[in-house]
């Protein structure tokens, strides 16, 4: 039975295989929060042609249905079938990179003064050949070379004794090593023969909550080759890290929990590798930053005692693993770097975005917070770091928005209603002629400081009938339409405003009530370093008139992107920078908010936009009674 | 179809399968240097009754043909079929101590000064349970508390991470460390819940080119518990090391050699574990001894550069393997040491040689010679050591000779033949009535110098007919009758006796020519260390009288039985001893006599007895005159 596709692709398919599965089994991803469970309506097609079983239609309108729209997951074809696949269906939009530049990068790179030494590097020895005179063994002489090199402790792990021999005399004594330095030693990954000193490239990874991204370098150049990312296909399991780490010990499926994860990480790397024709044995390393509980379930460790009192996690500094002992699809004997963590609930991604912001060798006070599922506040200098964190929600991520998505090609980054006519202008991630396909988060924060603005949601974030002629029914309460295209309209449901202003009072809070534990006002600090997955640009004007952010000057805050990943670039790239990451991870103390009344009140005061203590945001209330 | 044995044990068998492979099967290990070829005659056994199928009667005599002997390996039952397994036929006399006594052991042990210290230590922790005020991850809390007793740097290999947390928690938050001490660092090699401080066991380890020899050791106090011996089962390869090497790279079967030597090791040590019932977790670490290429081999290295000039091994220092990786069958995370090497021709076994006689550090000057299938010369002191090789054969190990067979039970080790009568007086290993089953190396050397002195061989050892009733012609020529048994006698056989000659003659050459080629002669010896596996004892004055050891007071040899497999149980109890092992292999350096024509010119004038230049023995020249 054949599956075919209006791109012209055909694929082999049965009754048995849902349209998700037999195009997963060709290759092709189609976006699936809930990991094929019928649950998120993310995974979207319409059938053209040809008789299918659909056994559910949740999250379909009745307009898309009459369409032909199906869930992939759900639909199993009776017959030849012909699929369109929507844009917005499509787990990664191939070959765009869309979250950071590596111009961008190298420059951070450059400005932090680390000189490129990635985790793995390659030398490449012409071994003098033995004589009669100059007989030391095979591995003397490599030593001896290397030593002469400088390299004056090399550990050789047994596994590479016993093609050694053969090796080294395969092309005339010349070889290439692969090694990586640790506990003051260079320890042996591979062993080539002949000058294999390029390509060399790298791997580095944000293994978030909701959100899987890789980043391919180049590890001469430090060059971004390409960027892919994916919903972290562990969703199906829960939202957060504690319903994961539930299901991981109370169902004993932790090994479920870890092969979902690494099977994500290792489409990703599939994808970009196949369109750079990317040969898999020139990757020689990996880094990888995440939570906590998302670190240990990558690397299948068990996370049970992270979530009960007294909430310990495994290890912060993890040892190196191999490739081949966590199941990541490239040479097994590769290392993979797992960013050192604080504690259970501050992970490898934070330190990883406190690497990506200096703000360790600054005397000034900064705060960095990363806005992802959980949101980390990390507030210090070079003297003292605390770290603290805040329940924000995965929303800005698109994540259990109704028509959110990730800040992928399609994605609406951008609104600006007109005061007068409410018309509503809208900017695309992607070429000019892009059509949107969903709202990130950097475009949720626009609509609703807009719409706020404009009178069309009012203190609560309740939509208001009569403001505007984009505030509709739809099927589960009011919504405003953001965009209305043939098809499928884009809008932003009651709801979805309830749970974005939830996350934003989340934040502040946790601003505010780190500040007041640690002695310090807002007016103490000179730079907010703002970290997240929402898109290239985040408005801060908007930011703050939603009451995210708190109202400083506009240039004392940073958007950073994804620190995560970019942290994982830099310990990629440099041994200095790695060095440093472990010492902010050991120099770091967290400082649990959850045991703080101060939080609470904070977070419920946060519930009205921009805030119940209006004259903390002066600016804001001059322009409401405007 | 069942085979029985006259012992009562029965065991299912086919037509299709071996007596030898049968019983193997059974675990009963019989004798068989050819490894199962039907060429060396060492596995009979007798049918009682029953039909078989028998296809080979080669180093069969008639009279045995006769009695109903047959080659296990070559003969299959047509039905059901009963034997009887003569005791020379045994692979290894169970459960009973016949190379080196555990006393001596640990008395030598303790002669060095050194302190026990395993290759693998165990430490029991009670580690304290975690709080909210002491919440550090498992594994900082696991390396506070070694910090807290001295171990300060602690390696902890990915492969122990995923079980840490269930592990520090089963038992209440005590473990049992196994650690092994490497690069001033003590690395994990298995972590367990509770106290599992004893039974620990490992396993001294000596491969020769002809015989392995396995010691089990209980490592808290350094008793030896049981030893295991068997030849060397690659001897179906060649019975030397370049024919064994030819048969790796010529044939590509470097594999087959490995696993073969493997499998002896595995035998051996299930044998000794069966015997002792101890569990196999219980052993935590190995070490081997062997020459250069045996170690290679056993490691599973290509030895082909080892042949070739300029003769390059793959390394002299090893890497620390680990079982799983070369097939030992205990926990494959346990670490097996190979000691290190010297050069291509001088290994591992005499740097354990060296090691047991300490003489690399006393001011004299001593030679060390280990006689095996190559005899190794050592001479130095505390200040240098210099090696040689001369080629001896294996004879002194049973192997090439007719009745020849290892220093175990039921072989002759000991003859005396009275002047007068003739008669022969014989010593056998074992109980009071263990009836001889062959004639081990110090027998043969007794034996021959007793029919020099008694004019029953000439000075070129070729054997007289008329003097004693005992030379009769055998199947292949003259031979002595040493002892004359029910339905089997043990002889020498003018061929034997050419063997052993050939060997004293090369030993002889190698004691002169090294001396020569440091400047030294007999004289300026203090001691001469004695190494091999002769047996238990090994009478000088009949050795000198051969003209094998050279003519000094009696006083200065020492006969030290095998410091190859003793030279590992130094290694296998204490560290200051693996780090002075590390040492002696840097610090000797190594002359190769085969370019010396003196040696060429020693060894033809050792092919008389005691020797053409009668002067250098005037104790014998006195002898003989007599």
């Amino acid at each position: 039975m054949e599956l075919s596709l209006t791109s012209g692709k055909k694929i082999t398919c049965s009754t048995d295989t849902s349209i998700l599965e037999a195009l997963k089994l060709a290759g092709i991803y189609l976006t699936s929060s809930c990991g094929g469970k019928g649950t998120c309506g993310k995974c979207k097609v319409i059938v053209k042609s040809g008789r299918v079983d659909s056994r559910s239609k949740i999250k379909l309108t009745q307009d898309e249905v009459g369409k032909g729209y199906v869930l992939a997951c759900r639909t199993f074809p009776s017959e030849d079938v012909l699929i369109d696949i929507p844009k917005e269906s499509m787990l990664v939009v191939e070959g765009k990179v869309v979250t950071g530049k590596s111009k961008d990068l190298q420059a951070l790179l450059s400005s932090t003064g680390a000189e490129i030494k990635p985790l793995t590097e390659r030398t490449v020895l012409q071994l003098p050949p033995p004589t009669l005179d100059d007989n030391i063994s095979d591995l003397e002489r490599l030593k001896r070379e290397l030593f002469s090199k400088g390299m004056a402790c090399l550990r050789v792990p047994f596994r590479f004794m016993p093609d050694l021999a053969k090796t080294v005399r395969k092309k005339n004594w010349e070889i290439t090593l692969s090694t990586i330095h640790t506990d003051d030693c260079d320890e042996i990954i591979r062993i080539t023969s002949g000058d294999k000193k390029t390509p060399q490239y790298g791997a580095a990874i944000d293994i978030g909550t909701t959100t899987v991204v890789v980043f391919l370098i180049d590890l001469s150049s430090g060059e971004l080759i390409d960027v892919a990312s994916t919903y972290n296909s562990q969703i199906r399991f829960g939202d957060d890290v504690i319903n994961r780490i539930v299901h991981a010990t109370e169902h004993g499926k932790l090994k479920e929990l870890s092969d979902t994860v690494i099977s994500d990480i290792n489409n990703l790397l599939s994808i970009i590798r196949k369109n750079h024709h990317i040969d898999v044995e020139t990757i020689d390393c990996v880094v990888a930053a995440g939570n906590t509980t998302m670190t240990q379930m990558v690397l299948g460790l068990d996370p049970g005692a992270i979530r009960e009192e007294p909430y310990i996690p495994t290890a912060n500094a993890f040892p190196l693993a191999f490739a081949g002992e966590i199941g990541i699809k490239v040479n097994p004997n590769i290392p993979v770097y797992a960013f050192p963590c604080v504690a259970s609930y501050v992970g490898g991604d934070i330190v990883a975005g406190v690497l990506a912001t200096q703000l360790y060798k600054k005397e000034e006070l900064s705060i960095f917070i990363d806005i992802g599922t959980n949101g980390e506040i990390v507030i210090g200098n070079s003297e003292w770091l605390v770290a603290a964190a805040c329940s924000a929600g995965p929303c800005f991520e698109g994540s259990g928005i109704k028509c959110g998505m990730r800040a992928t090609e399609g994605a609406i980054e951008d609104v600006k209603i007109n005061r007068e006519t409410f018309e509503v202008e809208i900017q695309v991630i992607g070429d000019a002629d892009t059509k949107p396909t969903g709202i990130c988060g950097s475009g949720m924060i626009d609509a609703i400081a807009e719409m706020f603005l404009t009178g069309i949601i009012d203190q609560k974030g309740k939509l208001q009938k009569d403001v505007s002629g984009r505030v509709r029914a739809g099927e589960n309460g009011l919504e405003f339409v953001v965009y209305s295209g043939e098809g499928r309209d884009i809008v932003l449901a009651e709801s979805d405003i309830e749970n974005i202003v939830r996350a934003k009072a989340a934040i502040y809070a946790g601003f505010s009530t780190l500040l007041m534990e640690v002695g310090f006002t807002f007016n103490d600090i000179q730079k907010i370093y703002i970290a997240g997955g929402f898109g290239k640009f985040l408005d801060i004007e908007k930011a703050i008139m939603l009451g995210m952010l708190p109202e400083l000057p506009k240039e004392k805050f940073e958007y950073m992107g994804n620190t995560s990943v970019t942290g994982a670039y830099l310990c990629l790239l440099s041994r200095k920078l790695r060095s440093e990451a472990e010492e902010i991870a050991k120099k770091m103390t967290y400082l649990e908010l959850s045991v703080s009344h101060s939080f609470m009140n904070e977070y419920v005061s946060g519930l009205f936009i921009p805030h119940t203590n209006i004259d903390a945001f002066p600016g804001v209330k001059k322009l409401m009674t405007k």
